[in-house]
C-alpha cells in the first residue's frame, strides 16, 4: 500500500526569492529496516526557521497560490550557495504513529514513536527503525513530539559546565520550554542557575518553578543585579539564546565585576577568573558587540551547538540523557504550546508572522492531522 | 653602596586623574640572592601602554611641574578600583648591567643581563638572581632588553596552534616586531601564515623578510584576497592584536567561506569547520563586533595572554623556547627601535603622544642613561 503526503519545502532561488509550498511526495513501501511514521505532532523550533527562512525578510512576503514568496538580501546569497535551487524540506523532530514497517521493524507497527530525523512537517516520513524512539504507552504525540531538541540542549548545557569546569550557569531568553527544562535540570541536579528574562510575566514563569535567581534585562538597575547574582552562584559560564546586541558581553562583564570584587591586587589584564559565553541561538540577528576591555582577556566566547556537543559527548552520554528524557518526559521535559496548527495553516501569511516572532512562551505545535 | 634612581610611576587617584611621575627611590644593598641592575634598554610594548596610561583620555594631558597629568572618563574607574591611589612602577622587560650583588649571585657581578621583572623603566631594578637572564657575551644591551614578551608570545601563537590542531595562522598588524618575528618563526618552522597590514609599506617589510601571504586591508577587494589566502594556506586560527571593529569578524568569516568552498551539501548551521580567533591586543580599545550569522556556529573568540598560556605550556616549553630564543637573538628575535629615548624624554608630552600612538612600524626603546 503506496502512502501519499504532503512535505513542507523551503526553496532559495537563484532569483534571490525564497519560496515556501507543500509538495505532494508519494512513498514507496519501506524497505525491511525501515518504518513509515504518520506524523501526529511537530513542534516549531528556532532552529526549524533558520531553515525554513533562513536569511528571507519577513515584511516582503507574498503569495503565490498557495505557496509564500520572499525577497532575500544580495549580499546574503553568497553564504547559502550550497542550498540554491533546492527544494529543502523542513522539521527537525516530531512524533507519530508507524502506518507501515518492513519486515525487520514489524515490532513497531502500530506503536508511538518520536524522531529527530528531520523533514518532520509533513504527513508521513520514511525513518530507518534505529532512528525512532518507541514512546511510553499513552504518551500523547503531542508530549513525545519534543524529546530530542530542548531536552538534550537543557541536558547539554549542564553537561557542557561540568566537562568545562564551572559550577553555576547564566541562561538568557529564561522562560522558553528550554530555559524551564534547563531551571528544572538544575533544582535536580543542585546547579545554580541565574535567569535572564525581560518580562515580569517571564520571571513568574521561572519562579513558579521554583527559580530563585532571576534578573529582568528591563529593570534600571539590571546589571547590578546581575552581579549581584553572579556572585552569589559562582557561576562563570553563560549560555545566550540571543546572541545580538551587548547583553552576551554585559553577562561576560557582570563576571569580571564579580571576580574583581574579590581581588585584593590590581593587574592591568583584570582578574585571572575564566569566563566562558556560549551563543546557541540567534534571536536577535544583529551582531555581537563586546566591550571587551570591561571584562580582561580571561573569556571565550563560542558558538554552541547540539549536534557537535553529542559527537564530543559520545554515545555513552547520549544513552544516559535518552533515558532520563524519556523516564521525565512529562515532568522535566514537559512542552508547552500555546498554539496548534494543522501544515496548510503553516503557510497561512498570518500564522506564519506569529510562531516566526519567535515570542518567549509562545510555542507553536503542528498536527498535519488538522488539514 | 647604596644606589638611588629614578622609578616612572602611575597613578590612578580617586578624583578621576591619572598622574605619570618620576620618583626618586634609593635601593638597600642586595640580599644574598639578589642583583641590582642599572637599566640599559627598556623597550615601550603595547603591554606597558596598558598600565602606564590605562584608561586615561590622551588628549586631556596637562603638565603639573615634571608630572603629566590626564582626564579618566568617571565610567572607567569601577572596573579600576584595585589600583586607585597606588603609585605603580612600569615597565615589563629590559636589559642592563648588574652592579651590585648578593653573596650568593656573585658570579653575576659586572655581567648584562635581561629580565622581564616589570618596573624596568627605571635607573636601577632590584631582581632575584633567579629572575635574570644572562645575556651572550657581547650582546647589545638594546639586542637583549626584549628577549620575552614579543618572542615568547610569537613562540606562543605557534605553539598555540599546535596544541589547538590547526595548521596555518593568520596575524593582524602584522608588519610589527611581533609579527616580522612570527613570520621568521613560520618559515623556519614550514607554518603557513597570512599576515594582515593596513600599507604598502608595511607588506614591503614583510616580503622582505620572506612573507608569501600578504594582505592590505585597505584594498577593495581585501575581503576576496583574505579568503584567498585563508583557503590557499588551511589557517583556522587567528591572532588579532587590533581587538576593536569588525577584523577579526572579517577573519572569521573568510574561514568560513574558504571552508563552504569545499562543501557539497548545505548545512543551514554552516560549515563543519571550528575556526577560533584569538584577541591578545587591543589597539582599538573600540567594542568588538562579531558577524556571526556569516560564519556559523563553529567558532569561538577568546583573550590570548601570555602568562596564562606559559602557565599552561609549562616549564620545559619555556626552557625549550627561552633556549632558542636565546640562540637567534640578533636574527629571528631581532627587534627593530625607531627611537631611543631617556627615562625624562618619556614624560615630555609630544614624546609621550608619540609612542601612544602604536603606529606599526614604529618602537620607542628608553635608555635611562640618556637622562
Amino acid at each position: 500500500m503506496a502512502f501519499t503526503g504532503r512535505e513542507l519545502r523551503s526553496t532559495l532561488g537563484e532569483d534571490g526569492t525564497l519560496r515556501l509550498s507543500l509538495e505532494q511526495v508519494t512513498y514507496d513501501d519501506p524497505a525491511a529496516d525501515e518504518v513509515i511514521v504518520r506524523i501526529e505532532a511537530a513542534p516549531i523550533n528556532p532552529s526549524d526557521l533558520g531553515l525554513l527562512l533562513g536569511p528571507a525578510q519577513v515584511d516582503t512576503l507574498r503569495t503565490d497560490g498557495d505557496a509564500l514568496v520572499f525577497e532575500v538580501p544580495k549580499g546574503r546569497l553568497g553564504s547559502m550557495k550550497a542550498r540554491l535551487g533546492q527544494s529543502m524540506p523542513v522539521g527537525n523532530e516530531g512524533a507519530g504513529t508507524v502506518v507501515a514497517a518492513g519486515a525487520d521493524a514489524a515490532a513497531l507497527m502500530g506503536k508511538r514513536v518520536s524522531a529527530v530525523g528531520g523533514a518532520m512537517f509533513a504527513d508521513y516520513r520514511v525513518l530507518k527503525a534505529r532512528d525512532v524512539v518507541e514512546l511510553p504507552e499513552g504518551t500523547a504525540a503531542a508530549d513525545g513530539a519534543a524529546i530530542f531538541v530542548n531536552p538534550l540542549t537543557a541536558l547539554g548545557f549542564v553537561e557542557t559546565m561540568r566537562r568545562d569546569g564551572h559550577s553555576a550557569i547564566v541562561h538568557t531568553a529564561a522562560a522558553s520550554n528550554l530555559g524551564q527544562m534547563l531551571q528544572k535540570i538544575c533544582l535536580a541536579d543542585g546547579v545554580p542557575l541565574v535567569n535572564i528574562v525581560r518580562s515580569e510575566e517571564q520571571a513568574a514563569i521561572l519562579r513558579d518553578i521554583g527559580a530563585t535567581h532571576v534578573v529582568n534585562s528591563r529593570d534600571e538597575d539590571f546589571r547590578a543585579k546581575l552581579t549581584d547574582a553572579v556572585a552569589e552562584t559562582g557561576a562563570t559560564v553563560a549560555f545566550d539564546a540571543i546572541g545580538g546586541g551587548s547583553l552576551g558581553s554585559d553577562i561576560l562583564q557582570a563576571m569580571e565585576a564579580a571576580a574583581v570584587r574579590k581581588m585584593t591586587e590590581y593587574s592591568r589584564y583584570g582578574s585571572e577568573q575564566f569566563k566562558q559565553l556560549y551563543i546557541y541561538g540567534a534571536l536577535d540577528m544583529a551582531p555581537t558587540t563586546l566591550n571587551r576591555l570591561a571584562f580582561g582577556f580571561q573569556w571565550s566566547v563560542s558558538g554552541w551547538l547540539l549536534t557537535p556537543f553529542l559527537r564530543r559527548a559520545g554515545m555513552e552520554a547520549l544513552g544516559a540523557m535518552r533515558q532520563r528524557i524519556l523516564a521525565e518526559l512529562t515532568t522535566t521535559f514537559a512542552s508547552r504550546y500555546t498554539r496548534t496548527i494543522g501544515l496548510a495553516e503553516a503557510l497561512q501569511p498570518d500564522v506564519l508572522r506569529a510562531y516566526e516572532r519567535k515570542a518567549t512562551g509562545e510555542k507553536f505545535l503542528i498536527d498535519p492531522g488538522r488539514g
